[in-house]
């Protein structure tokens, strides 16, 4: 345990571990301890729900998957608790836990006393006045497995309730790497044929060398994922705070290592005038369509039946092999080596993460829509 | 009223008002109407609020007031209808509104009939099968009265409970026009100097003349708006999911006409190699400070006392004086004339609600850190 | 301004003036100052909603109504600023005010020095370290005008919705003396019929006799309220805390001055053995119906298709004519003259605000179970 | 797995399995299955929190702990599988789960088929569409575990926040047979000496022999809890909706079997007339007090420093072991025998529930109170 030096201890304050209205999750678990895990409220009653579909999204975001990323061996098995009877919801909340296995705080103790720079050791400590030290506790990405798991649920929920929708995302670019991807056509097999899980098969062997190249110098490099959802209704969103951007932006900036969302044209869109920049409207097959698609499939916070495009920046790993300048938790300079079994990119093992919150928030809108249907709903 | 085309009325839903979780406003009203206003619960007692600091707020974002933006003539006065004794808050609801006076409903004949495009029109009559025609309804930007209202108090209470802190927002860009300010510096003088709002008093002029001669050719431009808040405490933001950067990144999408949010490195960041981005730690003068500051003053969602900074894209305006193809709520292709009275260029109106959201984002978030101190707080 | 005398500063809060989680009402104002009302979010959109319909509830609640209540005169006009088209809801936040016009601070002046007995006087200066100390601020039950006002638009929802649902509360008794009322048959025809709104009509003189006489000697008198929901569906209500009675519990001991609690079978239920209190089911015309109701018409949190019965424990009006001993804000013993105009039962009054309170939780349930509701919905 | 009936499938919902505002818990699971626990959220960090505390008020919720509770033989050992670090809280959530060992699920075959009177089986099929038919799945008292090991790490948060501060419940009537308690002294000791839990040692042998003659009868009964919290701060409520009062009578009517709530006075307060029921001001030792207490140490929804005191009534248990009349889920009349192992009353067991939910109040409106404190806190 790291107590907190002496004053900053005054601004010690709890967690906020809850997302969504209606299909409400709520993660818990440091990546140190008993485990980490979810539970999920306010999930309709008789949806299907196999384990191994939930084990099938874990997997996808496991360490040891490949040999781009870390190293280290966890096999994240998925337990639920509660919330089903013979394989269906109840309707009652879902518990899904993972045991931590991989518990080496050996490894770590240079950590309690050393802050890492671009890590959250010092604000938890200037927050809390106390922090796990093994592993980033609760700051550390392990957390997300209860994110996945519960979005790995919502995604028999939507199978149920609008099948048909898809939401997929993939590894857009790593530094000045950009792969080439049509959101309208890109397909789940593409992406997961290939351990960066882009889109472009062309960029491929490029961006695989890029990452083991940067690794193998003890450095780390970031990129931009894009994400889709392809065949939501329209009317999805809550205006006026609860817009669909709104909350697929906080729920992308909730990712670990995140740094930037956009929607549509995004910045880009910046640079245009209104006369180039807006979609016109056109009937086509008896539904209102736009010809084109800078506003991303949402208009006034509302989804309009168009491809919802948006892509999120992560920055470069915090963790490198360099000796770096920081303090200690006592209050005095130094110096930190680097060491410990991290991704020296972070994105491949964030793709299903950053589908896993769209498919979050868009669950939570579905239902959120159907509380206040009018009277001929 | 425009009643939605059959088949599209099943999608209906409520709306979402309410922002913060303890410092938390609920806003009301539509663009013509009986008024717009706000209700903010949660405002903690014995903070004096004269009505001039609302009105003066209001002020900065009214139309009319320059003549780079829309010419409206809408006075906006506020009236505090609840929530104060003698010039204090007495820790109850404070209500205020604002009366609708500009109405000119004939104005607006061919918006109830026709989808104006990149506008929410036809989102609005997919989701709740109605919508108020007249000026943009609840998705008028007139609708950020209340929040820049609410913000105004907002700021009332920092000034009590943390004086010191500031939140400034200023004109980055305007298409390509990028203008140079340094944000630990900048100051309010500068940018309220000058009627673009930009912080750089070299690009005013030219700033001001893009705006004009885009109005003149009818057509529209978007732009970057930077905003920061210095003098923040460190420890406030609450992980996992309300971590200050997620919060900030929701605010400023929930504002209309946004595409995106990035902060500190941003976009650009993920350019970098971790060696190159991290930001060392150093002590300087008995406090923990970074030597760079590509986080912009955010680790793992928490603040660490570095100015926190941020960028929000706004898409060009909607409203053009062009003719463009689109379709009736009816269901037709058909083209509609630009007409009305907008602005060519919304971000020097749009500065202050950027700067609103920010102050109800941190002063929601010190209030909830004080909710869960520590006993020895 | 009443400020708290020193060392009572310290414990100084907001307020949570928000009910219901889809059909949500923000209350918002004072006795006296600008006026009160109420902001609707989460409404459905294309309800008819008439002006008249509000004024309705207000007049049944508003002073002055008849010989039994208290004279003041205030005639709570209601004005809706937002969130109708045409006299349609439009899915947007309804906003109702209600100016105050009976100002007469000089009447309570000596209310600011010394501490009311059993009002909230002291305690709002504990929590708050400030109060409006005339006619009792935010702790008046003019506060309700805003429950009231947004139920008559619950109603409307009701009756779009679930058309034949009825809700009605009558006086069941003043001190000892009881009214026989059947919740099965009884009518609002009836209960409107006399001005103490009881639903038996051979207790009315005897209960309007009590009031005057009590009234005569400058004394007060409370009672019990006893309300049916009828015609509710089966499945309302969300455990495990959101339970049907739960949250009319909460709504109804949110209600200045009341006491207790109960539903179905109540306090008097715990003198019967499980044998005597079990409902048996039975089928009638194909529907599961209880051959008794002791249940109340909730079982497990979730209602059963029976009438709802509940009873509310209001305490004898905390204003009284005669000379009490209470002790000044600034903490010297002291005594209090009687003076001031007010109801010397609030019974027939609060009629109307239990059935408020109790529409808001059955809108608010209904609107809930839609969100979640299974595939085949 | 029990579907409904054809006809009700469409009413089906999700659960609410949160409680709170900053201390939020979140239960999970039914009485068979994995386990049942808690995750708690809103903690505050460096509070010290030894398992055994947790164990210890699960200890006094077992069954089979004594001869007059249900022999069933549970050990409900408690697990916490995060928020800890070295003993003590991280600020982080903390999930406690307790493993279901008991499982007989061959011991409730019938259940699965015929409605059991008053219990919530058919409550939950018309909500649902499904449930779990063993042991009461979700409305079985177990899931009330989760909230008493939540009690136990708020009991620590008001050990370190408020020293002093005590919460005492105690059996008050089991049907005609009262207990006479003083609130202000009765002590845990008094309480827990006797396994019936009242606070009146003359009635401990009379109450235990009706409970054994009435199980023998294969019958059961109800009766009522009293609870004081001592020593709590004036201060403490949110008006107007989250009064004190009405977050304690939402709490309690929450609990299984619960038909009634009363504070101070109560229903008999109603029989008194303002004269005698108002409770005077005096200054004691430089404090405010009040000579009488029949406000049951609350005011306007806020606590004024006195004891707050109120009763809780508990239906006759539901299960009794005679034949009784009821319909099959397929819509059949039928009849039910009596089976199973279960309290013949339970309130003995219900007594740390009680407990459990007025500290969870408590404990939240604690730090409620903290967040929105003045400038000057």
């Amino acid at each position: 345990m790291t107590l907190a030096p002496r004053g900053r201890a005054s601004r010690i304050s709890g967690m906020a571990s809850t997302f969504g209205q209606i299909f409400r999750i709520h993660t818990f678990g440091e990546s140190h301890g008993g485990g980490v895990g979810v539970v999920i409220d306010g999930c309709p009653p008789r949806v299907p729900l196999p384990l191994e579909v939930v084990q099938r999204e874990l997997d996808r975001r496991r360490p040891g998957q490949s040999d781009i990323v870390t190293p280290r061996k966890e096999a994240d098995t998925a337990e639920i608790l509660s919330g089903l009877y013979d394989g269906v919801t109840l309707g009652t909340p879902i518990s899904i836990i993972v045991r931590n296995t991989d518990q080496r705080p050996g490894a770590y103790d240079e950590m309690a006393l050393k802050y890492r720079p671009s890590h959250a050791d010092y604000t938890y400590d200037a927050k809390y006045g106390i922090r796990a030290p093994s592993g980033g506790g609760r700051a550390s990405a392990r957390e997300t497995i209860g994110r996945v798991a519960a979005a790995a649920v919502a995604r028999q929920v939507l199978a149920e309730l609008h099948p048909g929708i898809e939401v997929l995302a993939w590894v857009k670019s790593i530094q000045e790497l950009q792969a080439e991807v049509d959101p309208e056509t890109v397909t789940a097999d593409v992406i997961e044929s290939n351990v960066v899980r882009t889109g472009d098969p062309a960029m491929v062997e490029t961006m695989i060398e890029r990452i083991k190249s940067i690794r193998a110098d003890g450095n780390s490099v970031g990129g931009v994922i894009e994400c889709v959802i392809r065949n939501s209704p329209p009317g999805l969103g809550e205006p006026i705070f609860d817009k669909l951007e709104a909350d697929l932006a906080k729920a992308m900036l909730s990712i670990p290592a995140t740094k930037g969302f956009e929607i549509g044209s995004g910045f880009s869109g910046t640079l245009l005038t209104g006369r180039e920049h807006n979609d016109a409207f056109r009937m086509v097959d008896g539904k209102v369509r736009t010809a084109t698609n800078r506003s991303g499939g949402v208009q006034g916070g509302i989804s309009n039946g168009e491809p919802i495009i948006f892509r999120v920046a992560f920055k470069p790993t915090a963790t490198i092999m360099s000796s770096q300048e920081t303090v200690t938790s006592g209050g005095a300079n130094t110096e930190l080596a680097g060491k410990g079994r991290h991704d020296a990119c972070v994105l491949p093992r964030a793709v299903p993460i950053v589908e896993a919150m769209a498919v979050l928030v868009l669950t939570d809108h579905l239902l959120r829509q159907r509380a206040t249907a009018g009277a001929d709903h």
